[in-house]
C-alpha cells in the first residue's frame, strides 16, 4: 500500500462521489449546502490553498455591503458564515489543486483530473471557479525565476524554511502585511530578520494590520522599505542579496535569504477553456433554469457563467446554486423528483441543519 | 384641506415616485435595497399593518436556516436585517392598505389606487406580494359576524378600546399568546378581565412565550381555558357572552365586552387576478432575464411570480429583484444604462450605503 502505482495511468488517488464542486468561493460553499439540503454530499476543488475565493483572497478585511439580510460585513466573515451554514454537510475540501480535465465516461459520469494526481469521478459537476483560477502575479525580474521553489516563493507551504533566515516579504496588501506581522511576532522559529519591501509608503491592507505592522517597525521586530526589486546578486548559484530601487531611483543592495512575493493575483480561466463547454466572451454559458453548460451533468454558477441578465453579484450566484443543486439531484436521484423539496421554516431542514443546535 | 373630495374621481392623495412595490415581505424589502443600489426611491404598500410578510406573520420566532450566509435565525431576526439594510434608502411604507387597481396611464407609467383612497402614480411597479394579501381566517359562528368592528376584533388598530373590558383572546399562535401577554403586563390601561382560548391545551408559539403565559396565569393577570366558541348571547344588541365547548362537549357560559380572534392568516391572490397580467396556475408569468411579466413595467419576484425552474425560496427572490432593479433602471433611466454598474466591495456602494458608518 506504500508503493505508489507509476506505471499505468491509474490515477493514484481515485474517488467517487455525487457532486464535485469546483472552485470553493462564496458560491461553491453555497453550493455545498444547497446539495446538501437535497442530501447530495460534495466534494470542493480549488486552486488556492484556503477557501474562500475572491472574497478571502482579495477583500477578507474590506467590509461587503450588498448580501441580502447582512447590512455590512467583511469578506473574512461572510466565508466564515458559509463555511459554519455548510459544515452539517461535511463537504471534503481538496485545496492547492486544480483541476486540469474533464471527461465524459461512457457510463455518463465525469472525470475530473487535477495537476497532483487527484482524480474524482463525480455524476454532475457544478463549475463554481469566479474568474478563474487564481495565480499568483510574477515577480518580474530577469533570471530571478531560476530561484522559484528554493529561495523565492509566492506564498508559505511549510513555514519551517523561514527559521533563521533573511526573510524579505514585498507586496502591500493584507497578504504581505499578514505575513510580515505573523512572523515579526514569532517568539521562537523567527527568521533572523524580516523586511517589508513596497513599492510606495502606503498600504490597501486592513487598517489594524497597518498599525500592527507600524507597531512592530517602532518595536524594531521588522524594517520597512520602499522600493522595488531591480535585479539580484547571486555567488555558488545561491541568491544573497537583492537590488532594491527606491522611488527617486537610488539603488540600494538587501542581503537575502528567502524572497516571499505577494503582488496579488490573478485569475485566469485555464484549462477550464479546453472542456468543450460553450463560452461566450470567457463565460461559460447557461441556460436559466437548471444554470447547466451544454453538457449534461456540468453546471455553472457565480461570475463565470453567463445568461441574459447576468450581474456579477455573490447573491445571484446563491440563487443559481440552488437551482442548478434542484437539477442535479433529477439526475443523482430522479426517483425523488418531486419529493424533497422544502421551504424556509420546514420541519425536514430542521432536522437536516438544526439537529445539533 | 380638511374637506375631502368626494365629488370627483380625483384621489383624496396622490403620490407620484420611480418605484412602487407591492408586498413589504423579505423579497420587497430586499427590492427597496436592489434598487436603492442603483439610486431609484421607492413606495411600499402591504395589506398587513406591519412590514415582513410571511417570515413576521407566521414565523416570526421560528428558526429559518436558508438564507445565504446566515445559519440560523428568526423570521423576526430576518426581517430586521432586512430593514436596516433597506433604511439608507429611506423607503415610503403604506401598510395595512390594499392595492385594488392597477391602470396604465397615456404616458405609460402606472396608477395603483388603494382601498383606502392612496393612490401611486409610479414609472415601474414591482409586485412582491408573496402568496397574495393574508387576510385573517374568520370565527365561523352563525351570526358573530353582527358584531365585527364594535366588540369582534381580528387585530388590535386601537389598544384602547380594550381598557376595563373583559377581554377574550382566542388562538394558539404567537399572535394570541404575545396579545394576550401584552394585556396582562399592562400596569394602566388594562382590561378588566384577560381570557386566553384555545381549542387544545399546547401552543403553537415560541417557547419563550408559552413560559411568560404560564407564568401570567400563575399570577392570576390572565386565565387560560380549553375549548372552541360555539354560539353567544347578546342583549340589546350586544354580545354579552361566548359560548364554549370544552374538548369533551361541555358548554360553558364565558362573559365578554371584546373579542379578538386570531386563527391564522389565509393569503388571497386578490384584486392582482384582475389586472390583466399573465397567469399560469395563480402564480404571475414573468421571464428570467428582467422577472417583468407580460406588461412593460410590471415585474413580479418572490412566491408570487414562476418561470422554469422557479423554486419558491427567499433567497430566489433576492436574485430576481435584484434582476428587475437592472431592468426598472432602464426604463427610468435610460440614459444611464451601462452606468452605475456595481460590484461587492465597491467604492459607490461604499459611498451609498456606508457612509453613515
Amino acid at each position: 500500500m506504500e508503493r505508489e502505482n507509476q506505471q499505468t495511468s491509474i490515477p493514484s488517488a481515485l474517488i467517487e462521489t455525487d457532486a464535485a464542486i469546483i472552485g470553493a468561493g462564496p458560491v461553491g460553499l453555497f453550493q455545498v449546502f444547497a446539495l446538501g439540503l437535497l442530501e447530495i454530499q460534495a466534494h470542493v476543488i480549488d486552486a488556492l490553498p484556503h477557501v474562500g475565493g475572491q472574497p478571502a483572497a482579495l477583500y477578507a478585511g474590506k467590509p461587503i455591503y450588498d448580501i441580502p439580510a447582512i447590512p455590512e460585513c467583511s469578506g473574512r466573515a461572510l466565508i466564515e458564515r458559509l463555511m459554519r451554514q455548510a459544515a452539517p454537510f461535511a463537504p471534503r475540501f481538496h485545496l492547492g489543486r486544480q483541476v486540469q480535465t474533464l471527461q465524459r465516461q461512457p457510463d455518463g459520469r465525469w472525470l475530473l483530473g487535477a495537476d497532483d494526481g487527484l482524480a474524482l469521478l463525480a455524476r454532475v459537476v457544478v463549475i463554481a471557479a469566479g474568474v478563474g483560477a487564481f495565480q499568483p502575479k510574477r515577480l518580474r525580474v530577469a533570471g530571478i525565476d531560476a530561484f522559484e521553489r528554493r529561495q523565492l516563493f509566492y506564498g508559505v507551504d511549510d513555514p519551517a524554511r523561514f527559521v533563521s533566515r533573511r526573510l524579505v516579504i514585498t507586496g502591500g496588501g493584507d497578504s504581505a502585511l499578514d505575513w510580515a506581522i505573523h512572523f515579526a511576532a514569532l517568539a521562537e522559529y523567527a527568521p533572523a530578520s524580516i523586511t517589508l519591501l513596497h513599492r510606495r509608503n502606503g498600504f490597501t491592507a486592513a487598517d489594524a494590520s497597518v498599525a500592527r505592522l507600524r507597531a512592530l517597525c517602532d518595536a524594531n521586530r521588522l524594517r520597512f522599505m520602499v522600493g522595488q526589486i531591480s535585479g539580484f546578486e547571486q555567488s555558488d548559484g545561491k541568491l544573497t542579496a537583492l537590488q532594491v530601487t527606491s522611488p527617486d531611483g537610488i539603488n540600494t543592495p538587501l542581503a537575502v535569504d528567502t524572497l516571499l512575493v505577494f503582488h496579488g493575483l490573478t485569475p485566469r480561466l485555464g484549462p477550464i477553456a479546453d472542456w468543450q463547454l460553450a463560452l461566450e466572451r470567457k463565460q461559460l454559458a447557461v441556460d436559466t433554469e437548471k444554470f447547466q453548460t451544454n453538457q449534461p451533468g456540468i453546471f455553472a454558477v457565480g461570475d463565470i457563467n453567463t445568461y441574459p441578465g447576468k450581474q456579477k453579484l455573490i447573491l445571484c450566484g446563491f440563487h443559481e446554486a440552488t437551482l442548478a443543486a434542484h437539477a442535479a439531484r433529477a439526475i443523482i436521484a430522479p426517483e425523488q423528483e418531486g419529493r424533497l423539496q422544502y421551504s424556509t421554516g420546514d420541519a425536514r431542514l430542521q432536522r437536516l441543519i438544526g439537529g445539533g443546535h
